[in-house]
This record gives structure tokens, sequence and C-alpha cells, in this order.
């Protein structure tokens, strides 16, 4: 996390830089985590933004990736706008704090609703989608007990668990995350459910307005049902399920995990007792959450210093001979950054350079925990 | 546990000798915990026997207990015989071993059935007499996959979980502790399940041949139900349940506890659950146990040593003085012998004679852990 980003700055962007993030994390090759490493590089969005082409190249791609134009940007804001959607990036007041300190957080969210929902103490409830009767009613009146205990109640407006614990909690305030645009609600049916939410919470999405979802959005959207809330209740989850996606994402960022216990002989139910059996906290009533959480809900947010302190001066070209080195480090399995430095015997910044003109030439990947791999081709 | 009780002697009794231990366990006021105290104090049984009248005068009995003659006890062992029941007594190679480490083991059991079962490793199921169908079902199938993994299945002969688990081991070897006496199956129904049980595997009672069952045996024979067992699977086990008084006795007796996730919408699995928050072990599929339970078996079982070396000569007798500070010490709170001996000041031998005077006197109650309160009147 770094002060560049500004989410220890706390302090609003003018339009104009709002309108270079959305640029920046709209282009193409340009993910959560690459963003952060421009910034780390350049220092600021702008700069970021005019350095694209000629990293891409350095990093080898035959033709730069596609750079948001300010007029699209100007587009979708405004489109945003007139349906009553807000942007704020990562670091201004209105940004979650909670989901501002997981390493993949979106530089910049598109929200409807009532953004003051974002800064309360919030639990995350996920399930089945073809949940049982009894799986639904639990979920609704969770959500409702935990509404009534002051919490807001994060999901993914999904069918089955997910709408219900959207329902239990539309009194009280609830956030769904979705995996694609605002004007792509999935499933379409959730439509009036989204619009409900809206009144007392908030519908959040990272993606463009008009984006559909596709497969892969979906685990990609769980990490921010995990990374909004303090810990994950699992109702109904079969095994390979998203939900234990979205438990592991939570695990990974550091969220408590619940699981509500469930019949071994229910295959919907499979999943979650896993969890069980993995150390998650049993839950069969609201106070079990609770509970858990309040310490939690009690200590101050902290954000974490930058693992590498940043020199937003931009470093010396890397040589040819030193990209041939790092590449030759880099294969398909993860490796720390931490380890291609210490293995290269190349100064950090170089290394990093490197790193994101490979990432903006769509070569490397980047995974959680400072790992990186070779794009299979 | 002592060598006079000859646990570590692992020798066969003379009939003579197992008579006696019969007529001194069926004797009034007299409990397994007794049993133990009065053969530390006298080294025998025979030498007990008489000195029981003695005992219970001192410890202020207006008229002392009832001793079970000797004519009496070869009815119940001739009635025993003629019905292919077997009396053994703590100590003896077919006494199961688990079983004779706990506090209170019954100094002598009847048994019916394949006695040899009882030398297996042994796991045991319980739970709710109202059993859904959903829980009779898993109890059977665990059942039987923990007695095709080599495990001889325990349980307590009720209706429910209990039968449940005992028809799916029927092949493999299972034993039933029940409440009463043999000649007493409760529920009467079962009869036929008991008889099932004998064939290859044990129905087994501490209580007379004809005693039947009172509420109160229900609890104090769940302790034989863990204490045959290396652990406990809890199945649908409501709020203050028999299955849970079993699991709180497997914890005291240093057994694992397991416990069956279901939904918390069915007030029969709030007991279970609520194990599971406690920190059982969730259990879904037969190799939860047999994994958690073979460490266990693998370590050959360690008989305790005596709490205090026995010197079975008989001390002098206690002055008046003197039981007159141990009882100003004693009152309705449970308190351990070792601060009785360090806040009367009075030799060990001493308050452990005035202690077993009382309790012959029916004015003393032993617990567990070496506790004991007066009797309230």
């Amino acid at each position: 996390m770094t002060a560049a980003i500004g989410v220890s700055m706390n302090c609003r962007l003018t339009d104009d830089e709002r309108l270079d993030w959305l640029r920046l994390i709209r282009s193409q090759n340009v993910g959560p985590r690459t963003f952060r490493a421009l910034i780390d590089h350049h220092g600021n969005v702008r700069d970021a933004l005019a350095a694209l082409p000629q990293l891409a190249r350095r990093g080898g791609a035959s033709a730069p990736g596609r750079i948001c134009t300010r007029a699209e940007a100007e587009r979708e804001m405004a489109a945003a706008q007139s349906a009553g959607i807000i942007f704020v990036a990562l670091g201004e007041p209105d940004y979650p704090l909670r989901l501002a300190m997981i390493d993949d957080a979106p530089p910049v969210i598109a929200v409807r609703g009532e953004l003051a929902a974002l800064v309360r103490p919030t639990v995350a409830i996920v399930g089945a989608r073809n949940a049982s009767a009894a799986g639904i009613k639990f979920a609704e009146r969770l959500a409702r007990e935990l509404g009534e205990a002051g919490l807001l109640v994060a999901s993914g407006l999904a069918r089955g668990i997910d709408a219900a614990a959207h329902r239990g909690s539309l009194t009280t305030g609830t956030v769904a995350a979705i995996a694609g645009g605002h004007n792509s609600i999935y499933p379409p049916e959730h439509g009036a459910l989204a619009d409900a939410i809206a009144e007392n919470g908030v519908v959040l999405s990272e993606m463009p307005l008009n984006h559909e979802p596709r497969a892969r959005d979906f685990p990609r959207r769980n990490r921010l049902i995990s990374g909004l809330a303090a810990g994950v209740v699992v109702i109904e989850a079969a095994q390979r399920s998203g939900s234990l996606i979205t438990a592991r994402m939570a695990l990974e960022q550091g969220r408590e995990v619940f699981a509500v216990p469930g019949s071994p002989l229910d295959p919907r139910c499979e999943g979650s007792n896993n969890l069980l059996k993995q150390g998650a906290a049993p839950v069969t009533e609201a106070s079990d959450v609770t509970t858990a959480l309040r310490p939690i809900f009690e200590e101050p947010l902290q954000l974490r210093e930058p693992d590498h302190p940043i020199a937003p001066s931009t470093p010396r070209e890397p040589t040819d001979e030193e990209r041939d080195r790092l590449v030759a480090l880099l294969g398909p399995t993860p490796v720390g950054i931490d380890d291609l430095i210490r293995l290269s015997g190349l100064p950090p910044a170089i290394v990093r350079t490197m790193l994101l003109e490979l990432d903006l030439a769509a070569r490397l990947e980047r995974h959680g925990g400072g790992q990186v791999s070779l794009t299979p081709i």
C-alpha cells in the first residue's frame, strides 16, 4: 500500500485525476496489481499512462495494449452519472477501508446506492445457488439478525443463498458485489433486487458499465465480497463451488471464515462441512458471528506499509542481457519477486521495471503474495 | 488403579473370589468408587466385606447397609450362567482394558455374547432417540463403515441413532452397554436386537440381572459407552440430551469427541452443533474418525499408577475429635481429598478411613477427580 495510491492520504481526487485513474485501469493488460506496480514505479497515474506504450514494447509486445482514451473514460463517467452511479478511487474517503487493504483492491469502484453504508462494519454471507429451502430460510434469518446487530451484509447477488442474504438485510443495509457492469446485472431476474439493495445499501462493480460477466469474472468478483467484510459465512457450499473460492480468498485476505453445519447426506453441504473440518468456526445463530467479529471491528484498521519504499524516480532502462537473465528465471510456476531479485543478482528497481514491462506486454501474471509467473502461450 | 484390584495383574479370579467381588459391589452403599476405596484400604475383597458393618457404624449409620449374602450372589451367578451370561471382574484378561482405565470402572460386568470382541479397538456412536430418517441412515452407514475398518462399535441400545449404529455393525461386531440388567432390556422391543448383537458382539451390564432401569441409571450407563471407546461420535443430539452427557463423560475420560454437523434449523442437531462450537471434530465420513483414532489405537494403553501407594495394613481407628474435624470441613460442595488432608492436618490414611466410613453410612458422595461431598439430607 503506497502513499502514491493515496490510501493513507484519504483525500478526494479532482474530476480530472479520477478520469486518469479510470483510463489507466480500463487500459489493456492493466489489472489491479499492475496498476499498483505502475504507480509504485511512476509515482502518479498521469505519468504511468504516458509510459504504457514504451513499457509494453520493451516487454516484448508486438503491438502495445490498447489504452483507454480520455473520451472513452468521459463517456463512461457521463453514463454512470446519469444512472446515479459514482466512481470512487482507492484511497478516497468513501472507498471501503477494509477492501482497500487487500493486495488486489480495485483502483476504481463503481457504486450505486447509499454510499455511506460502506463505512459500516461488514460481514459476508455466501452459499449455493441451488440452495435448499432450509438453507435459504436460514440465510435470510441470519442476514436479518446480523443486520439488526448493526452489520452491513455483503454478498454476490447470485441465486439461492446470496439473494436470501440480501433480502434478509434489505432494510438494515446490504452490499452486492457484482461480476459484470452495472448495466449487466446477472442473473437478469435480480434487477429488481439490485434496485431494492441500492435503497439502503450499495451495488458495487469494478467493471465497465456495460461489461457482460464471463465465467472467469465470478471468482475475481468473489475477492471483493470477502475483501469488503471482516468475516465470511458460508451456507451450503458444494465441493468446488464458488463459495469455497470466496472462503479461500477470505483466508488469504486474513478474514474470519465461518461455516454453517449441514447434513453429511446433502452434497450441498459437503464444501461447508469440509470448511468446518479445516477449522472454520461453526455458525448456527447470529451471535456466533457477532461474538467472533466484535473484537475485530473494535481494532482500528491498520494500513500496511509498502513492501518496498517507493522511489518514483524512474531508474535506468534495463539492458537486453538483464531482460534475458530475468526471463530465463521465469516460467509457468509462480515465483516470488524477492527470489527473482536474489537469484538474478539484479537491482530490485530494475527487476520491478522489467516485470512491469512483461506485465504490460501480457507476458506476465501477478499472483497474491508478491508471486509472478510467465503467461503460458 | 491399584495392584490390589488386579488390573495390572491381568489374572483370572477363582470362582470363590469372583463371588466375593459380586457380593461387595452388590452391597448397599457400595458403588465403583467406594469399592475401589475399600480395596485400597483393606487390600482384598474378603476383608473389605468383613469390615463393612463396622465401617458404616463408625460413619454414623443408624443401621448398617445391607450386605449381599453369599447365597444371593450364588443365585445371580447361577441365573446368569443358565442365560449364557458371564461375569468378568476388573483386571481379569477379558475385562475391556480401556474401560478399566476410567475412575469409576464397574468392578464386575455381566457380559453376553462374543466376549473376545471386547479386546478390539472401539468407537462409540450415540445420538437422539427421536432421530430423523437422515440421521438414522447416516448412523447406520457410519457404523457399517467403521465396522468394515476394523472397529468395534459401542452404543446404548436406545431407539433411534443407537439402534441404527448397532444394526449397521451387527456383522462386524458391536457392543451395547445397557442401563438395566440383562433380564430387563430397555426399550423392550429391542430384545431381538440385543440377541442379534450378542451373536458377533456383546451386551454388557453392570447391574443385577433383574434390575429394571430407572431414569438415573441411563447417565450412569453412558460412562460405560464412552469408557469402552477411544472416541465418541455424536449424531443428532438435542440440548440437554443423554448423548451430550456421554460426550461430557468422554471428555472427562480423555476420549476424543466427534460430532456430525446438522442443520441449524433442526433442534435435534442443536446439541451436536454446539459440540462442534466447543471443539469437537466434525464427522461426515468414516475416515474422519479412523484417521483421528488410528494414532490413539497404536499407542499402548497405559494403566495409571495409584494416586497414593496403598498401605493395606489397617491404620489405627480415627478418634471422635478427628471425625468431627473432618465432617466440619465437608459440605454439599465437592472438595478434593488432598485439600481435606491438608486443611485437617490429619494423616492421609486416617482421612481416607473416615471418608470410607461416611461413604458406607451413605453420608458421602464420591465424584470424579478425587472429589467428595456430604450427601444432602
